[in-house]
């Protein structure tokens, strides 16, 4: 499961921040948003240049790269894309020429029109080189040059449907947009006099840039030498922030719409505890995204917490399974149980969700391989019976394991001694403080827009 | 502070593990053990064949490559070194010829009278193109060839001063080797009819074997079609064990000499609390190692434990810090204060040492700024003294915050509202199990050897 | 001096060819053409599928990248640049999908109008992602979608000014097309039942395949399972084939629109013997490109032909420049002057042009330091006067030394003894069993098009 | 037919020369006789760095890596090696630390008791990590270190028997040696203060320095502070340079022990065709290496010189062959019949040498299918009927064509109409001033020393 993409930019003032090393550094709080390509463009007031590859924030650029991307302004993006092989062409931000000028934008979202957008301008004799959704809105964009830049966003906004968190860069200013459900998060920062946009707060945390506000769905927040200006689209049915940052994407010290996503956590492992008479030992969570739930159930629950799973912190993108016979024989690879903790044990494991299933079977079978007695999963999310449109790579409908299979079906499938999910009301309380409702469509199905027809639905 | 070192050996039977692939896999469960280059050699019964690299262990090794080391037994080594520039020539194992064949010889450890065993034998004629100690003892090994293998390996045991855990391969057999203090760790395990050794229980773990017993203070063992042989040269004075990799090495996950590494953390945090009247409102630990420690004092003292610091998993080698002025903005690159989680908060903060101190400073600035009220550091061990002679590059005696400094003006320097140290004589309890004596040297001046002199000391 | 391009396309039949290696084997014999970047995209009757990077053509591809590009057509393309710094993003095939579908373009020559044309279409909402000129080619082609493929071939025609041979890849179908004047070349060939396209014939005996004809000027070939069909846009006011290929850029062993490259520069060296009554005891050429007109030149005149100079073969694109003091004392890096062939003898030195004039200056100091009693230098074309403005990167006027320069400037400038050109009206001889006319704009100024205005001049 | 190495060797004095970046340009300029690994050392009159690895020069080096060799004296060296799989642990030159402090050795050539030595050493308790033979000539010079360097030189020029031309380098001095046959050579140049030393003059002129003469065989250079020393070890039986070094290997503005490499094989080709009677219409010669002894025999001769075959000036050590059928069609991927030249003509075919005959096989095959009515081959040295045992990777006996094939069996297996070979009398005429003997080895099975047995032979 991996989420699609990250966004950051930067306006800097007054010279001591090289704009395209805070978009590195910013980038990098972003990582576990994306893993398979970064960029940066930057803008000096006359031209953009930029610079995109694959591979991690820190592989991907070097120091002498850095220097190259002159400017005061600079946008980032980092992605994960599952959509056919690997190729830069795809890589973010897209940077183009149009009758406004030079333009990149970069996208954290997913369009459920793209095609039928792109199979409208393809009539008109418009030409695509990748398959990203950026390259339709700047399109869109780029056709409504006459109207100014402001009312050319409006016009794309008009006409996209699906989730969009983007961040625009001219040759002279920075824009953030938030589509008007807000699925995907947006915030606004300061350091000094320069402004930062990020799809999480974790990203001003690294540039030192204090918090200011989230941006709100349907705003378009414009920052240039004369300040921050906003303009504001609402949202026509309500706002629908997407529930899975908090239950797995987003790093646990970002803030999101008011949520601290840590906290969230935690508070969801107490609820899931709550009315549970489970007899166990320990409790143990999932490293590193399920520990926080695991110590609320702990605290909740009165069973003590402990570590049962050790993580191989180098585990990255390019660890190699070689062909030869050993695959079977590396399943520790990853996780590893800690026997001398577990043995003997009846354990409660908290996991954040079960997707497709196999991971958890395994995780389950190397506890009771480390001699745990029992084993007793407990997810702090519903069942995810949907796939998601926004945004998010979670799997197909067909290779969701919640799709068509009951509680007892999965408990069976992953071995474990029983299995419980938290109650999507429950996990809605644990983001109540949030500013804006919420997509639930893994959950329920509710998605805010129609995946297929582009109709925007009650929120 | 760096770890010099890990070991891997494996000597397979019955073809359904090939045995470099195995070393892969292993190496990688001992990859924090050294990150600078990483090197696997395989012998087929007739020649050792070999491969080494700078870089992370699934940097270095590719498909191919490990399929190019054909052979039922295979060493891996993990590297990390602080003297000069990385030089590939360093990497290890390192491979010659010699009167008895083909050896191939990977060490952990560090010898205090290589300097003189060097000069002895140029004077004799040898030349020496590493600046690796490993070089030094197959020199040894192999003038005393003669005498057979395993009395030249004796032979070598009785001139060289240090800490030594060995893996040597010949053609058809390998050989594990501790020195006789047992300072290094080295354990043995078993997969099927194949046998495995390796610095740390994990990364048998990884490769599916059990824990069978750790290698014996000055214990050779020989594995080859025969079986598995010991021989026994008893220490002289009494076994050492580094208590360095219970503080702050090992993974959590090993089992040390009997000790669980993961429980005697948390049983130093759980000392580190007895008789401590700190008031605050909740304990946290430096990710990832002081973490154990941190729910060990959190259990004792009844305050909450907590998550305070969120570190970004995808630090690693290559991380290069731009040159423009962001330095001190990415401040927060690596660990994040949970702002949240912290604000006007009494804060117990554990970490596990303190060597130079200013991490520790850094992390105490971040937490005050993220809205900590008062930050009581706490740390799972005692000061540390003294540079390490026996194989952790922990700093010179100079550079150690420890040296010349007392507790308050550590905490000055730290900038901490109080600073307390774990007792040795209760860092000792912490693993009392362990079937050996320990090395207390960076704590308390008592080295087992005699660092200028290469004296061995009363145990 | 470095021509900008190359293409290559294939069509197979059969079976026993795979599209994508003819490509990469047919790109290599064209590598001269261009050493920036090398790219191919390959379609299999559904899909187009595309590889393309920065590096020489066995740089960027490797057996596992041509593996991956299946299908019966593929085209390919070489280039370089020096408009700014490299960009992949500038590579070629550029590959697109439009209302006809996906679409691969492959493009040599230089659009003189492509600016307005791209203004014109960014005035209708159109965005250019890169810089070169094969997207506005692509982008008028989708224009006109409705018309089909051929008919919007021809309007593209119709509204651009320049030069261009061009190979095109639909999912199903290869496309050649070369621009009404012929200036850049483009020929046809046949292997078995597969049919290939290529700027030089020497890419057709690359993959083995026979010349069948030159592509004329304003034709289109479409290549399908059906064969081969031809439409020929007449080219208005007569062919212009580029002289300077003759001069310089193609490779010996190519055969241009029925002139063999290497006969008629054997050819232009025979003419510039004839009238010449200097005394000279060898006739030497600058390798590689130089040798075929010395030998004519030795030929002509009586003059022994001899080596002096001696070119590493290993000279490439990576060479770099150590930045110590080194660079006087690595003059000789590239060529070196054979002394003993050379000292004490008068020397005519025969080079096919001369651009700036600081090669030449620097070739002739190494002749005189290596004890040539005096160096003659013979030129085997015209000055040149004017920049190119149709696909090859030669300089801007104010850099041609020719420019404003007498010829006895020049001679003193380079510190020959004495300096003659080839007369134009010579040189057109050389090539007089051409099927078309010639542009000889460098030389005189007379471009089929007005590099302004894009008017389409007399013949 | 590869060359084994190259080395070179510089002593700078005055500053104005850095000595790294010299050792770079020299190595570039001897890349033709080593393209597997590079490798440059450097001393600073306390230390020697280094740096080697796999590639050609200006692949394993940039200005980075040359920036940090610093000191004014270098050493280089460049080497193909055919001896199992490709290994950076043989790369030159070997860096070893001794009694007599850090030395580095680069070698050109190859010793015939290597292996005996090594046994011997390996009995007294020697270890040797690489298979190169410097390891052993290192070990031996360090053996007798307390005789003082030179001495210890001495002795081990009088155990060690073969082919060697040496540069060594201590921290403060630069050593030439060339073995008491000079079977490979070494000369000494001078560029202001400083001196030089390469195994071919091209590489001096590179640096701009002048040739002041070869290194005698069996002599002993010293180049230190005070100036340039001289020890004379007198060949015992007389020189026997390696008459390759003319017919192939040597670069052709490269002059040898007083011979010029070019003018030799012009004279080659010269005597070829001295009562030859062969009716042809065109004189080609292989390009590069043979085109010299074509021009030579077409001035004899009086049959016209021309260009028959075109090579493609990017063919280098990375051009892979893609898997897929193509291999029959790439044929003419490095070499291209011109065949406007020679069709319907009679050719006659200049080689410099037949090895396997697989090579000329395929090139008469192309001239034929380009339309030559006859293929008179002409090789400008005798058959070639004994591997070389003194540094040239020739082949073994039993792949060499000429080891049990008479000439007309060998015309037949090429397909010529007629085969000629220059005989070893006129072959030896060629080089008739060189200052020393020359061995013949590979042609008549006359070795300077019997590789078997170590016996040093007459002259």
């Amino acid at each position: 499961m991996e989420e699609a993409c990250g966004v950051f930019g930067i306006y800097t003032q007054g010279g001591d921040i090289q704009a395209a090393s805070a978009a590195y550094y910013g980038l990098f709080a972003l990582q576990h948003r994306g893993q398979e390509s970064a960029g940066i463009a930057a803008a000096d007031g006359k031209v953009i240049r930029q610079y995109r590859n694959l591979g991690l924030v820190p592989e991907v650029f070097d120091d002498e790269i850095l220097r190259g991307l002159t400017g005061h302004i600079a946008i980032g993006h980092v992605r994960y894309s599952t959509f056919g092989g690997k190729d830069v062409i795809n890589a973010q931000p897209v940077v183009a020429r149009c009758k406004m000028g030079m333009l990149a934008l970069a996208h954290n979202g997913n369009l459920v029109n793209a095609d039928a957008l792109r199979a409208a301008m393809e009539d008109q004799g418009a030409i695509f080189q990748t398959t990203v959704d950026t390259e339709v809105i700047l399109n869109l964009i780029a056709r409504e040059s006459s109207k100014g830049l402001l009312e050319a966003i409006r016009s794309m906004m008009q006409v996209v449907r699906g989730s969009y968190a983007l961040v625009l860069l001219t040759k002279d200013s920075l824009i953030g947009i938030r589509d008007p459900y807000g699925i995907r998060p947006l915030c606004l920062g300061r350091v000094g006099d320069s402004f930062v946009l990020a799809s999480e707060s974790c990203a001003l945390d690294a540039v030192g840039a204090e918090f200011v506000r989230d941006i709100r769905p349907g705003e378009i927040v414009t920052i240039d030498q004369s300040g921050v200006h906003s303009v504001h689209v609402p949202a026509p049915l309500g706002s629908r922030l997407c529930l899975f940052e908090f239950v797995y994407f987003a790093r646990p010290d970002s803030v999101i719409d008011g949520v601290n996503v840590y906290q969230s956590r935690v508070e969801a492992g107490r609820r899931l505890a709550i009315g549970d008479d489970v007899q166990a030992d320990m409790v143990i969570g999932v490293p590193d995204s399920a520990l926080a739930a695991a110590m609320g159930y702990a605290q909740q629950s009165g069973i003590p917490y402990g570590d049962g799973l050790a993580k191989n912190r180098y585990v990255g993108r390019t660890f190699i399974q070689p062909n030869q016979g050993m695959r079977e024989v590396g399943v520790r690879t990853k996780l590893n149980a800690m026997t001398r903790n577990v043995r003997g044990k009846r354990i409660v494991l908290v996991d954040d969700s079960i997707v497709r299933g196999t991971t958890s079977r395994r995780i389950v079978e190397m506890l009771r391989t480390a001699g745990a007695r029992e084993v007793h999963v407990r997810v702090s999310s519903p069942m995810v019976l949907n796939a998601c449109y926004f945004g998010i790579d979670i799997a197909t409908s067909q290779e969701l394991i919640g799709h068509g299979h009951s509680v007892e079906d999965i408990c069976r499938f992953i071995g474990a001694d029983s299995l419980k999910y938290l109650s999507l009301e429950d996990l809605c309380k644990t983001v109540e403080g949030a500013g804006c409702g919420l997509c639930t469509g893994c959950f329920d199905g509710r998605y805010p827009i129609d995946p297929e027809t582009g109709e925007m639905l009650e929120g």
